[in-house]
C-alpha cells in the first residue's frame, strides 16, 4: 500500500480507502489507485480483513454423500446462494468427520467461520460432539434431518403431506396391499412411514407384516422387493423411501417377471431424474431439492445477521417446503381383487 | 493465553508451547495446560496462525456440476485425499463463476489458498482469466479436462485406450457400422472421438456420415440417437461420450421398438452406477473415478511442497489413469449382413 501511496503521490489512508471502496475519494483518485493497484498485482489479505471486521464470510458446510444426486442437487441450492451473498464455503464430507467429528468442528471454529450448514446430519450426534457444536458462536442449520430435541433452525420438507398423498392416490386405484420401503436410521425415514401407516389406517386398512421392509438405497431395495414380491401375500403397490429405492424394486419386480404397473405399482420420492428416465416412467413425490439448499442458507444468513449463536434457541425457526405427488406411468388400477 | 498461564501458573511462552505440541513442555504440564485451555473453549485463531506460517492449509476447487454423478465421484476422491492431508477446501461452482471467474479467482488470492483444483474446467479460459491464474503464487491442478497449450499439472484417465478396446470388442462382434456419439465441447470428447476414428480406420472400417452426432447429456443423446437410429443406414453399435449418453441411447432405442443388444449393441464410459442398473445391463468403459480425485490432489501437494506457483512449469506432471472395458450384456454379435 505504501508504495502505491508513493506512486499515486497519495497518503496510505486514501489508498486504502480507494482499495475498500470507502467514501472520502475522488472518482478519478480512486481509478488512478485502483489502476495501479491491478498493474502490481496488489492483492488485499482476506486474513487480515477478517480479523479486522470479525466476519470471515466463510460458511462450513458438511455435507453427506456429495455423490449421491439428491444431495447433488440440495448442494447446488447451497452454494449458489452462498455464492451469491459473497460467503464461500468450506466443505466437509460428513461421512469423513464421523470419526473425528469433534476435531474437525473445532477446525472449523479456529478458522472462524460465520456459520455452519449441517446437511444431512444422518445419525444423531454423540454428546461429545453436540457439546462442541454448542460451544461455537456462530449460528447452526440443519438441512433435511432433524437430531432428536432439535433446538437448531431447520429447513426440511413436508413429506408427511406427499406420502399420505401417494397412499391416497394408491388406495384410489384399487389398492388394499400397500406396502412401504422405509430407510429406519434417519427422521425423514420416521415421517415417511408415519405418514404411511396414518393414511392406510385413514382408509381403514390393515397393514401385513410382509408389505414392509427396511431399504434406503438401490442395492437394499434390489434384495428387500425382491423378498416380499416373492412372497405370496406380497404387496400390490410400493411406496418407497426415494426414486434410487423406487428403481431398485422396479428392477427386482422386471428379474422376478413382474410388470410395472400391471402387477406392481410403485410410487418414489424426490423426483431424481432418473425417474423421468426409467421404462415405465416413475410415479413420484417431488421434493424441491434446490430451493431446500438455498431456503437453508436464508435461515443461516438471517441467523448470522441477527448475531445469533449455537446455543439452545428458545424459537428456532423451521421451514418445511411443500411436496406435491407427480403421477406418471409406474402406477396403475389393481389387478387383484 | 494470558488468562491460561494465570491459571496454570506458567508463562505464556509455556501456554503457546503446549497448544501448539512443540517441545520443551513437561507431558504434565501440556496436559494441564490443555485441560485449562478446553475447560474455557480456548480456540486458536487459525486466521492468525496462517499470517504467522503463510499457509492457510486450505485449498479452492473449482467444480463443474457438482449433482452430476460422475463429478461427484471424482470429488469424493478430492475432498478425502485433502480431509487426510489436513487442508480445508474452498468449494466454487465452475458455472457460477463463469461470468465472474477472474473475481473468483481474486478473492481466492485474497484469501490466501495454498493451491487450486480446477475440475473440470469444460471451455477453454478467456486470455483475462488465465493472466488471472497466472498471477497466482500458489499451484494450479487441472483434473479431467486439458486446456489448450496446458503447461499446468494435468490427472486424467487414458480415455484413448479405452474407446479403442471398445471398438476392438465391436468388431469382434461382427459390427461394422460402428457409430458414435460425441461430446464436441470438451478435451476429453475431443480425444474419444479421434480414439474411435484410429480404431476404425485400423481395422480399415469406413465411417459414415450417418453414425455420429453430438451429444454429452442424456437429454441430447435421446434426441440424437432417435435420429441416428431411425434411418436406413443407421449403426448397429453406439460408442457413447458416458453412461448417460449411452442410457438415453437405450431408452431412446427401446421407445423406436429396437431391441439392446439384438437390434443395437450399445457401450458407455465412466462406470458410472446406473450402467449395472440398466436391462440389459450396460457395457461400459470403466475409469478410476474416485482414483482420479486422488491423484490429482497429490499431484497438488506435491507442487504446494515444491513451493511451485501457477507461473507455466517447466515440465508440468501429467498422470493418465488406466481404463478398461468391462463387457456386460448391451453389446453382442451383429445379426445384420
Amino acid at each position: 500500500m505504501k508504495d502505491i501511496a508513493a506512486i499515486c503521490n497519495v497518503s496510505v489512508a486514501t489508498v486504502s480507502k480507494a482499495l475498500s471502496n470507502r467514501p472520502g475519494v475522488n472518482a478519478d483518485t480512486s481509478q488512478r489507485i485502483q489502476d495501479v493497484a491491478r498493474k502490481f498485482n496488489y492483492r488485499p489479505n482476506a486474513l487480515v480483513r477478517s480479523l479486522q471486521t470479525g466476519r470471515s464470510m466463510s460458511v462450513a458446510v458438511a455435507c453427506n454423500a456429495i455423490e449421491d444426486p439428491w444431495a447433488g442437487l440440495v448442494m447446488r441450492g447451497v452454494l449458489e446462494s452462498l455464492y451469491k451473498a459473497g460467503y464461500d464455503p468450506l466443505l466437509l464430507l460428513w461421512d469423513l468427520a464421523v470419526h473425528s467429528g469433534e476435531h474437525l468442528l473445532r477446525s472449523m471454529g479456529e478458522r472462524r467461520v460465520d456459520g455452519i450448514i449441517m446437511f444431512p446430519p444422518a445419525d444423531p450426534p454423540s454428546a461429545r460432539y453436540l457439546q462442541e457444536l454448542r460451544s461455537f458462536e456462530v449460528p447452526v442449520v440443519l438441512l433435511d434431518q432433524r437430531w432428536p430435541a432439535c433446538d437448531f433452525h431447520f429447513a426440511g420438507t413436508d413429506d408427511r403431506i406427499g406420502v399420505m398423498a401417494a397412499v391416497d392416490h394408491l388406495v384410489g386405484l384399487g389398492h388394499r396391499a400397500v406396502g412401504c420401503l422405509y430407510c429406519p436410521h434417519v427422521s425423514t425415514g420416521t415421517v415417511r412411514r408415519q405418514a404411511y401407516m396414518a393414511a392406510m389406517a385413514r382408509h381403514a386398512l390393515p397393514i401385513s407384516y410382509y408389505w414392509q421392509a427396511p431399504a434406503s438405497t438401490y442395492d437394499e431395495a434390489l434384495v428387500a422387493a425382491r423378498d416380499l414380491l416373492g412372497r405370496a401375500n406380497g404387496p400390490t403397490a410400493l411406496v418407497c423411501f426415494n426414486d434410487e429405492v423406487a428403481w431398485g424394486t422396479m428392477v427386482a419386480a422386471a428379474d422376478l417377471g413382474l410388470r410395472v404397473p400391471t402387477d406392481l405399482s410403485v410410487v418414489g420420492m424426490a423426483n431424481l431424474p432418473c425417474g423421468a428416465r426409467l421404462r415405465p416412467r416413475l410415479t413420484t413425490i417431488e421434493q424441491p431439492n434446490v430451493e431446500l439448499g438455498r431456503r437453508g442458507v436464508e435461515l443461516l444468513l438471517a441467523s448470522i445477521d441477527a448475531g445469533e449463536s449455537a446455543i439452545p434457541l428458545e424459537k428456532p425457526e423451521e421451514v418445511l417446503l411443500p411436496t406435491h405427488l407427480i403421477i406418471r406411468e409406474s402406477t396403475a388400477r389393481c389387478r387383484a381383487v
